[in-house]
């Protein structure tokens, strides 16, 4: 199915061009002329992949979102040794996004986010990612902690409280880096400070 | 001098307005026309007020930022015999803009923290705010553990780097919650879940 694939193709060509011109003017900039001209493709290709800027938007967001989603995953099979502990580092340090080469992603999340609080199916796209990624993050503490209790005996923590904790604490250093807040590095320091305390805790008695 | 008091009214009226349309449409729908329209003045009014719309939404911006933080502070000194402990809960709930009728204004702030990405401007007065908060929550953070120290020997935690936690979290969580991630309820969970741990830390002997 050529045609099926070359649609496809258009559609996350145009994604990626919605993507760098949010990047460089926020969603406001993000006409659908000016997505035309940045994928290299007529006005009418843009409308015939999307009936209207939202569905762009939708799938733009989706489009980010699997690929975070992607990244997350790789992180967690990369090392089928790692400790469920290390595997909640990495995973949290990838939604995080706070290493230079994900700061353009991070502003267009930031702008989604934002324009979601007006914009029920960008919230929709967004719940759903936030609730993946909820569910993996609870999972991993589940595991940790419960490794830790088999060591030590008492398991201090719920999950996922501790998975809610951890997905919001992410999203508010993506915003304090971006708008210069924080460095990458103080965040980075920020994310580590708060997953070693969660494995102290942990490994203590539940009381 | 009455004329620069209206001047200051006008431009506070305008700032209102500014917020107001951002929350129904988020900031992309914020026009100097609109903004005029609502605030009932001419187009000429505003633009003797504000020389670029830029200008204007760093003032909006300004206008919101001290209302959240005289909201703060009333809670800082609204009841002097309550703990650092107590007061820092309240603060921090008051910034994460949980309750309902802070809802618009979370919504107009992210709005801001999201368009600050892409504008240096917006991003200096953003950074202000947040280094007013993180400096009064580093400083409730180190009289609170002070206290618990006092009386059970021992220092425990890092007030700058909690405060940072604490920002960046409170900001996370706002954002969950507009999405509708994350209920009020859930958010505020969180919140007093996160304190509890930090004052239950703070008065462990360090090690």
């Amino acid at each position: 199915m050529p045609r099926q694939v070359d649609h496809e193709g258009r559609r996350r060509l145009i994604a990626e061009a919605v993507c760098r011109l949010a990047d460089e003017r926020g969603l406001e900039g993000v006409t659908l002329r000016d997505v035309a001209a940045r994928a290299d493709v007529s006005m009418g290709a843009v409308q015939r992949c999307f009936r209207t800027k939202e569905e762009m938007l939708v799938f733009a967001l989706g489009h980010i979102g699997e690929r975070i989603g992607e990244r997350v995953r790789a992180r967690l099979v990369g090392s089928p040794a790692q400790s469920a502990a290390t595997a909640l580092g990495h995973a949290a340090t990838e939604v995080a996004l706070l290493r230079d080469e994900h700061r353009a992603e991070a502003r267009v999340w930031l702008a989604f986010v934002a324009q979601a609080a007006v914009s029920e199916v960008l919230a929709k796209t967004l719940r759903e990612n936030y609730a993946a990624l909820h569910d993996a993050f609870t999972r991993l503490i589940s595991e940790a902690s419960e490794a830790a209790a088999d060591a030590e005996g008492g398991l201090a923590l719920d999950p996922r409280l501790e998975a809610r904790t951890l997905l919001a604490l992410a999203d508010g250093l993506t915003a304090h880096v971006l708008i210069g807040h924080l460095t990458p590095q103080a965040a980075g320091e920020v994310l580590h400070a708060h997953l070693a305390r969660l494995w102290e805790r942990s490994a203590r008695p539940h009381r």
